[in-house]
């Protein structure tokens, strides 16, 4: 479809709009089954009618936000000949809410500049059912800043799954636990602390049983700040848990716990993607890490050194099916951060935390 | 004794000239059985006389040096009433070189002003026989900066024994190969390049011979800057190594390679003591490494982990005879670095290299 050659730069007043509506976008944590998304509503003459941003699941898309607090200031014919800076294409599907693409029609919008591309197969044609009703339709402005904004959401779109993150907790010589078996603790305070920061960014925390037999995690997210409900945690795995388990006793009370009685990766990815969840953090053990990783399915190592030596016990990663030097699993190292340790706590001690990417040759 | 009431106090040039002596001392490598040391003379009215630093075994002691340049520029008599300004107390010792003590008595220096005690037990006293001569001398000005110029050369004097740095290359995992057993490479270029500069500022390198027949290392320094001669390379163990090894060429032709035929750390150290070397590397394997640490033996760890998982394969670190984590090795991280990528390259890798020391308690 052919536009007017105007439509085809962003004006210095919708850049500057583009600009305001990421910051809205990001007043809210980057979690959960929806993206992070902000509208500024424009004037024809370029002043700012209103701006609205989306809050989470079930509540108004950002462009339907800003929508109604510009009929609530302007009156219901205020969007009437606006432009739309949006950092989303704006959706053209029925989920909780009706399309956005129809809302900004409705409301007789102009013009709309959008950021990112929907990556979303079941969201995704807002653009092109725009430009069909004679909306003129700028996309790809500041897209690289708006796919940072949900790199996540984004990443498991594009996926057709939830993104694995792989917490790995070790000794500086790779054991998860001492020869007798005792692995309480290996990492430090802050390090333990950390997690709590990761699983408090997931839709779900994902053990296997043998994990949730050893250790009877509760594996909720506590000491840190947690907005929306707990993440989802998820027992893989054959065997039953016994009824006085702390993950037996939250799925008896009521709290969202599941036991998926299976050891193969696609199977527990494809459930949780349905549930739409779009992160998933994968807390051990071995078994089940390396499942996973075998089946090419893990996007992120979050690794937890400790500066502990141990010699002997049980190792941190098992059995990846690399026979030789020439196979390794090579990671990128996106990060290297110290945690530090409690100068109060002798006992206590820093961890190293590598955050890495599988290379993508693999 | 009792000295004039001035003399406990540095004067303004006193303290300059002890800075300027320090950084006369830090023009040298650290490395060898000497430590660093830099001397500044200074009249009777306050102003320089001359200057003078030892440039390593055999040639003369700073005090002479400058004792020297003294003469040469001001004459035989020059140093008569002056004030030695000296980063190391005066040595009492008839080494390779006569006492710097008597020097100073003999040139007619009236105060000594000096900074660290000195902890070698053959060469200490240097103060106490000046003092018993009628010289004014005040010791330890800005003593923590002379010794921090000498920090390996004051622990090793103080243990009685080479300053001993365990050097290790893992996986994240914690292994040193696959499980075919192939090694080359885990670590990325960069970290390989930086064993080189640990090699280049120790006395000597030391391997069993279970390396030693694996890897047929050099072990010489290579692709850095080295000052003075290789580090002497030591081969530990009971067995022979082939005459078409690296190592048993180089002591063919007469390179500085020893192989101890003992299994003894201790042996091994006494052995190295006695050579007056001060700093030794500990290349591996696994089972030297192990022997030095369970026999308290290792000073600092520098740890070398690439971004590489390798699920199973030969460990880098053996049994420490930990059993329980209660009783886990616990190092105090001193440093971490990432050694980056060439990313011309794109079969390398980056390497964390963290630098530790064994906790105190231990």
């Amino acid at each position: 479809m052919t536009q007017p050659a105007e439509a085809a730069v962003a004006t210095t007043a919708e850049r500057a709009a583009m600009r305001r509506a990421l910051e809205l976008a990001a007043q809210v944590p980057a979690r959960g089954p929806n993206p992070r998304v902000g509208c500024v509503l424009l004037g024809a003459d370029g002043a700012v009618l209103a701006e609205g941003y989306h809050r989470g699941a079930g509540t108004p898309h950002a462009e339907v936000d800003a929508l109604r607090r510009a009929a609530a200031s302007h009156g219901a014919a205020a969007a009437h000949g606006a432009t739309a800076v949006v950092t989303l294409e704006p959706c053209n599907h029925h989920g909780r809410t009706g399309p956005c693409a129809d809302a900004l029609l409705n409301a007789g919008v102009a013009r709309v500049v959008h950021a990112q591309h929907d990556p979303n197969p079941v969201a995704s044609g807002g653009a092109a059912r725009l430009r069909a009703a004679g909306v003129d339709v700028l996309g790809g402005l500041l897209a690289d800043e708006a796919r940072a904004l949900n790199a996540t959401w984004t990443r498991s779109l594009e996926l057709g799954r939830p993104v694995v993150t792989w917490k790995l907790a070790a000794s500086l010589d790779g054991r998860a636990a001492a020869a007798d078996g005792t692995s309480r603790w290996i990492t430090g305070r802050a390090a333990r602390q950390d997690v709590h920061r990761l699983r408090a960014g997931v839709d779900a925390v994902v053990v296997g049983t043998g994990t949730a037999l050893a250790d009877d995690p509760d594996l909720t997210v506590r000491h840190v700040p947690l907005t929306g409900p707990q993440p989802e945690r998820v027992v893989v795995g054959l065997r039953d848990l016994p009824a006085s388990s702390r993950l037996a006793r939250a799925a008896a009370a009521g709290e969202p716990v599941t036991h998926l009685r299976t050891h193969d990766p696609h199977e527990v990815l494809e459930t949780l993607g349905y549930r739409e969840h779009r992160h998933v953090l994968l807390e051990g053990g071995p078994a089940l890490a390396a499942a996973f990783w075998r089946a090419g399915l893990v996007d992120e190592v979050v690794a937890y050194v400790a500066p502990v030596l141990l010699g002997v016990g049980a190792p941190a990663v098992a059995d990846l099916g690399i026979g030789t030097i020439a196979d390794a699993a090579r990671l990128d190292l996106l990060d290297v951060a110290v945690l530090q340790r409690d100068p109060a706590d002798p006992t206590d001690t820093p961890t190293v935390r590598l955050t890495l990417r599988p290379r993508k040759e693999r």
